[in-house]
């Protein structure tokens, strides 16, 4: 394997500190961290999150994940006067996030206003091997002439998310010279956070703490010789806990305890170790590829990175956040993203955390079925935004219209629906890649009957045909439409898995299989016309279309909504990701190359992809499809979603799901990855500018490694291991090579109208 | 009158921003609004206040005044660049607070880290005719070449109290192109404030509107021709209410009516009618002085200027904070500083607004009975630091000891007694220097009875001998001591008063007067000793003392607890203030000049001034000792409190208290007034570079001006009055000017034990 590769940040620039915030962040899963710079600027927001720490900060507001007291910031003044790169004159700078180690450091050479020169080194890492500890150290080399600095920091509870306060103060602490700890309770009294910090120079120097405002702080005083280095290392600790029966006393001493043992081993050893937990986590997963265009090996070391960092694998009580631990973005919330978009690569490479992640569902499953109930449903609706109960965390209203006063229903968590048959879809893709018994028996039929119950009891029967009203798709630029053919066809999947899984594990509820049967032969699936096209509801193909050029161009931003309403964008053809398209994806045995084809071409051409979940996928089905290039363009464009020019593209966190979609479109685009029927396929087709493309795949047991060029393909398998590499079934047992010749898509003969899946 | 001095500010420096970000703030009473810039920078504190407007924000907090989102802040895009001083270069700077009219001005010419030159003016007052009216002009003028201007401002609520939130975003709304409105509402649901605001720029521009993360924000692009002057206009209308029974829909409306009619008479028209009324309000209290040091007229315009614009005197329900409406210091609470160092002021030039600060304390009674009620004491024990509704507001423990834990007990609420007699005091001043029966026979009777029955029942029985014990001085560095001085005479003078008082008005309550007369008989008041000392307490002057040298040249920022704890300090003769000294200046009738000096000496000695209310009443008792060289160096060391040069005098604003002395040390001092038993006194010895002080000064219906030099005084009164001019009775019927040679002291004869004051 090579190394990683760095992420580069530009040259200073206020104006895109929060972007970088957010593509640069440090984290484990277990706590985020954005790298906004030790010294404040104004329009930086910092951030620091534990995964599943969510609280509501008063009427009208919501659950959103709490930004945690910073220990980032330092002042440091360099002769008296305040260090800022707005002042002065920037010499020289590096900055560089290590994706290999998780480390990021900022190397400057700055000239202050009074001439005076000094070099600045900032480093900072979450440990990977110790989840609570985020290490950092901050040297200063006064260059030519002697200075006297003073760095001021500590734990700043001043912090808020953005004017909203979560946490009470509870208590303040400074133990010895070095180490200070704040105790913060969330203002509804459940959860208690200890954030214990450490904070040290390598020389002589005047210390004091002051306690004022939420603020904790070390002033350090320090006359330091020209060409020496004062290097301040501050290790902090935090933890937290919602848990009852922990006293805050203990929560505060064993922080102490294990930030002491961190102290003692200091920065560097520290670092070794975090990063030496990095580099098998890298040997395990990394995708190399051999490309023209460097940023593609970027973007793919980028997307693995931030999906390691966004997932709490410590712990099935959490999920993931739709902008990962880089910002408030959403809230924190967890939407269908993480079945859908995040939890392959983990199914692929570590399947313990996909099912982690599907037991975070499993655990919610009273608060999906109070949903369901309150509505007058039956089984499980789950959340269509999630935190950490797993209740509705959809706000009841969308964002006020500050020109009437109104604020409309947020129609997501009342008609968004396929969500569900989507986690019943990841079960059964977790069953189909590990083969888990013990699970699929347990949590995973729960899941799938709970989900399927729902489904049985959402229909309405029209003259003996069983229809879904109501419902918003994947586009939600379409709202309350019947017969959506996403969620139509899922649904049919999520009660047929069940159905198959029922009777495997002699489920004896004769009702449950009576209403399944009776389900699969009545519910209304949109069929193909004529023309090969699958209608997107039942009113779609109805609608007019209107030239999307504009928009199209300035895809992401809907702008489309500064020209029409919503109402108006709802009664034409313009989608926002496509859901039909997004349908060919999920299921892909049920629909010939040709339909694919043609439903990419008619749907693309309605489509501005507003959501970042579009591109990617698109590129997954053209790929499919037999056109790499035109997959490759989407899979670019898609990377770009966050890595791009944009310098507010992500200033409140990156789009997590686009970040699994990179992987998504490598390993199922051009790889040519896929699931049919619970087998797996292969259809390489790499883009021209790659010359190999190599990755691991973890497969019912096996561990395997799948490089491919233009040509060949070579299979290395940890043990025997069956697959359908271009149609054609192959057992790898060891290594296999073989050439590619021409593009295979694995179809299901020559049907026009989908088949069954069960 | 001459014209109100302006306060200039320094250059720009990162360092003092909140200084005079609280000196230079704009107000009228009804709201205080801090004199940060317009642009941001990191360490800069923005505040926006309402008289009255408290709220607890969480766990373990107390009520505090609510920092208002912000409506000063503007970003400001020259260029496509961030408008900062931290960047480019300053080539002039001026800013200055205009006390004549109360408007801010700054006036800047910068240079661009690319070249290109603006000149920026920024104007502002708080409206003294329109008390929700705060008005903002801020001009760009592009020098040499064109530019692109981008103006963001709007209504900000990420505002926080150093990150204690308040308020719930309620409602935000956009109305027209220029209009935006935010109602907030206390998070405990009491109280609605409404936050209109219009923003017009003067040439065609392109505006947008945004509403996210509790930030409603108009945003307008401008092309700006060389020398063309683009100036944004904003004016906005800030109204609250904590009554149950106004709408919310009402409150905005109100807002929006009364702001048009501002915004049809534009920023300069505006500024005219408040100027005009500000003009008046200094033709009726201004204090000139001509001196040889100029700072000296520049410190009586500041003091006046914050002792009119932290006075709610628009509403009785409200009194003025320790720190004016300047800023967070003290949470916004009233002390005993609104009766004995505010009150003077107002009582000697607007009586009826020394009459409503009185009305505070009446419409509170109940809050103080009932606190005396739960400590087991009768009458009214009114609060150490009360905030809306007469509660008390005291931190029961102090900022917790980050070294052990522990947060101490605040003794002030439990001991700090005095604060009741004082209140009396403040009562008895007024009918002195008004005469109001209708007041005094109601109000001002029911204030004395009830503050009288605290002390009543607040004595202990030695022996037959009454004594207080357990109590707190105005000198906090002495706590729990039996027979403080200082409480001790207080009480004594607050019952006599109030038995006075009762008589007078035929009240028919037996056994309060039996109770009070019973009283006076028995309370041990402490005598002077031999040396005419009057010792502080039972066992002050038994305690060792040290050398305080160190400390006294540091004073006001509490040295001394960095080397010894507060126990220690309680055991030696050290005082913060001192007791002895304040009380001869509170009943200068009970004691001689040289019982008076003998004590200023003796405690002075002892005194490290750590109290902002020190220096001036020492510098005061001088005066009236004959030392006005002495008093004026007190004087102006206390002028220096806010006005000196340390860089963070006043971060959290300036100390109201230390402002009224401003005015006392010269009317008082200087001037040499004094009431004794019900009389005006003037002892006039002005400080030796003074060679003019001229004041208006009301007393009982007359209205007097009064013009001092060093050997003559000039009296021009409305009406007939009667005053003592240096011990000597004198009539004043329209002018009366006299010789002054010496000094004298209005004495009471030879007595060495304080006589009696009934």
């Amino acid at each position: 394997m090579s190394k990683p590769v760095m992420l580069s940040g530009p040259d200073f620039c206020p104006h895109s500190l929060n972007k970088y915030a957010s593509l640069m962040a440090t984290g484990n899963g277990y706590l985020g961290c954005r790298a906004s710079h030790e010294e404040a600027y104004t329009h930086q927001t910092r951030g620091m999150y534990l995964a599943g720490l969510y609280h509501r900060s008063g009427k009208g507001e919501i659950n959103e994940i709490v930004n945690l007291p910073d220990v980032i910031g330092v002042d440091i003044l360099l002769n008296g006067a305040l260090f800022s790169l707005l002042s002065g004159t920037l010499e020289s700078w590096r900055r560089e996030l290590d994706f290999a180690s998780g480390e990021l450091t900022r190397s400057i050479i700055w000239r202050a206003p009074d001439g005076a020169r000094f070099a600045i080194e900032c480093r900072r890492f979450a440990s990977a091997e110790q989840l609570p500890l985020l290490a950092m150290s901050l040297s200063i080399t006064p260059l030519g002439s002697d200075a006297t600095v003073t760095l001021s920091t500590g734990i700043d509870a001043t912090v808020t998310n953005h004017g909203r306060q979560h946490l009470d103060e509870t208590q303040v602490r400074v133990f010895g010279q070095h180490l200070l700890q704040g105790i913060y309770t969330t203002q509804d009294g459940q959860s208690h956070v200890a954030v214990s910090t450490h904070c040290s120079v390598n020389r002589d120097a005047q210390t004091c703490f002051t306690a004022k405002e939420r603020q904790l702080m070390q002033h350090t005083h320090v006359q330091v010789k020209a060409g020496e280095c004062l290097t301040l290392e501050k290790l902090t600790w935090v933890d937290w806990t919602d848990a009852s029966d922990v006293s805050l006393e203990t929560l505060g001493q064993q922080g102490i305890h294990h930030l002491n043992a961190c102290v003692s081993q200091g920065y560097d050893a520290l670092l070794a170790q975090s990063g030496a937990n990095w580099h098998r986590w890298w040997q395990h997963c990394r995708v190399e590829v051999d490309s023209l265009n460097a940023d593609d090996q970027r973007a793919l070391d980028f997307a693995l990175y931030h999906l390691r960092m966004m997932t709490p694998a410590h712990d099935e009580r959490c999920s993931i956040g739709a902008k990962g631990m880089t910002g408030e973005g959403y809230k924190g919330h967890v939407f269908w993203d993480t079945e859908v978009f995040l939890l392959p690569f983990h199914l692929f490479t570590y399947p313990d955390i996909a099912r982690n992640l599907l037991r975070y569902r499993w655990h919610n499953l009273a608060g999906a079925q109070e949903k369901a109930r309150k509505n007058g449903w039956q089984g499980a609706l789950f959340p269509w935004e999630s935190a950490r109960s797993g209740d509705e965390e959809t706000p009841e209203f969308a964002a006020i219209n500050i020109r009437t006063g109104f604020r409309q229903k947020v129609a997501s968590a009342l008609a968004e629906h396929h969500l569900v048959a989507d986690i019943a879809w990841a079960v059964v893709m977790y069953w189909n890649a590990t083969g888990d018994e013990h699970f699929m028996s347990r949590e995973g039929l729960t899941l799938l009957l709970e989900t399927a119950r729902f489904w049985m009891s959402r229909t309405t029967d029209v003259k003996g045909r069983l229809e879904i009203h109501d419902v918003i798709g994947p586009d939600e630029y379409t709202e309350h439409v019947n017969n959506n053919a996403f969620t139509n066809y899922m649904a049919y999947y999520n009660v047929a898995q069940a159905l198959h899984f029922a009777r495997r594990y002699g489920c004896e509820d004769a009702a449950f299989i009576q209403q399944a049967e009776h389900f699969l032969q009545s519910l209304w699936r949109p069929e193909l016309q004529e023309d090969g096209i699958l209608p997107q509801d039942d009113t779609f193909l109805s609608k007019p279309a209107i030239d999307l050029t504009a928009y199209k161009a300035k895809a992401g931003k809907q702008t489309i909504l500064l020209d029409y309403s919503r109402a108006e964008v709802n009664e034409m053809q313009i989608l926002k990701q496509a859901d039909v398209v997004m349908l060919t994806y999920m299921l892909p045995e049920l629909f010939t190359a040709k339909v694919c084809l043609s439903n990419l071409q008619f749907y693309e051409a309605r489509t501005i992809h507003d959501s970042s979940l579009s591109k990617a996928i698109h590129g997954i089905v053209a790929a499919r499809c037999g056109n790499p290039e035109q997959s490759y363009q989407f899979w670019y464009e898609g990377a770009q979603i966050d890595l791009g020019d944009d310098p507010h593209s992500c200033d409140d966190g990156i789009h997590a799901a686009a970040t699994g979609a990179i992987w998504l479109g490598v390993i199922q685009g051009f790889a040519g990855l896929s699931v049919r029927n619970g087998e797996l396929h292969l259809a390489p087709a790499l883009p021209k500018g790659w010359k190999t493309l190599t990755f691991p795949l973890h497969w019912q047991g096996s561990e395997m490694l799948i490089s491919l060029s233009q040509h060949h393909a070579t299979i290395r398998s940890s043990r025997p291991v069956t697959l359908w590499l271009n149609t054609k079934p192959i057992v790898i047992d060891g290594e296999y090579t073989t050439a590619l010749s021409g593009f295979f898509f694995p179809d299901n003969g020559t049907a026009t109208t989908p088949g069954g899946c069960e």
